[in-house]
């Protein structure tokens, strides 16, 4: 036996979970929503979709993208997203030890 | 902005979470599966299909019904149910003191 969860912020609606934090993780490890997608099973409009949904909810801009340049472009998060990115990441793993000790005190032995 | 999050109990597949908690912790309470059911948004037939799916998953029996008697027979939980139940309230209690406290921690200004 073991513990399964999932956890979302949210306001109303969902603002992130899982899925848009390893979306936007992604955007920043690869400055691009292309190579993002191409790690996670969403086309380029998925992402878009998915990005335009967590700006609206969250109020900021989480994702901006740049043109032209030695790269030929990409995109990159904005401060206010680095910051819910490391903040989710954080506050995940602290969710997730919790989780797993207070599993361990109550059924390890079920 | 708030921390909305979902916990079950799996064995490959889910055994007990929320829905299943409330539905055993109302047998216990109203000694009656009718009586639990009026309680909550399903019917008799669905909550049988649950508890034997449950029982199915957890691999011991967790409800048994009576006949007869002063109060007309009745359902009540196995001991293993009540442990099951008991543990499972302590556990949730816990995991909901943790991720609200990280959910403070990492989210309260933002």
């Amino acid at each position: 036996m073991r513990v399964k969860y999932k956890v979302w912020l949210v306001d109303e609606e969902v603002i992130l979970g899982d899925g848009g934090y390893r979306l936007l993780s992604l955007i920043d490890k690869n400055g691009s929503i292309r190579q993002a997608t191409a790690e996670m099973d969403i086309s380029y409009r998925q992402a878009w979709g998915r990005i335009r949904k967590m700006e609206k909810r969250y109020k900021k801009p989480l994702v901006e993208t740049h043109t032209g340049g030695q790269s030929g472009g990409g995109a990159s998060l904005t401060p206010e997203a680095k910051e819910l990115v490391k903040r989710y990441r954080l506050f995940r793993a602290e969710v997730d030890k919790a989780i797993n000790d207070s599993f361990q005190k109550y059924f390890s032995d079920l």
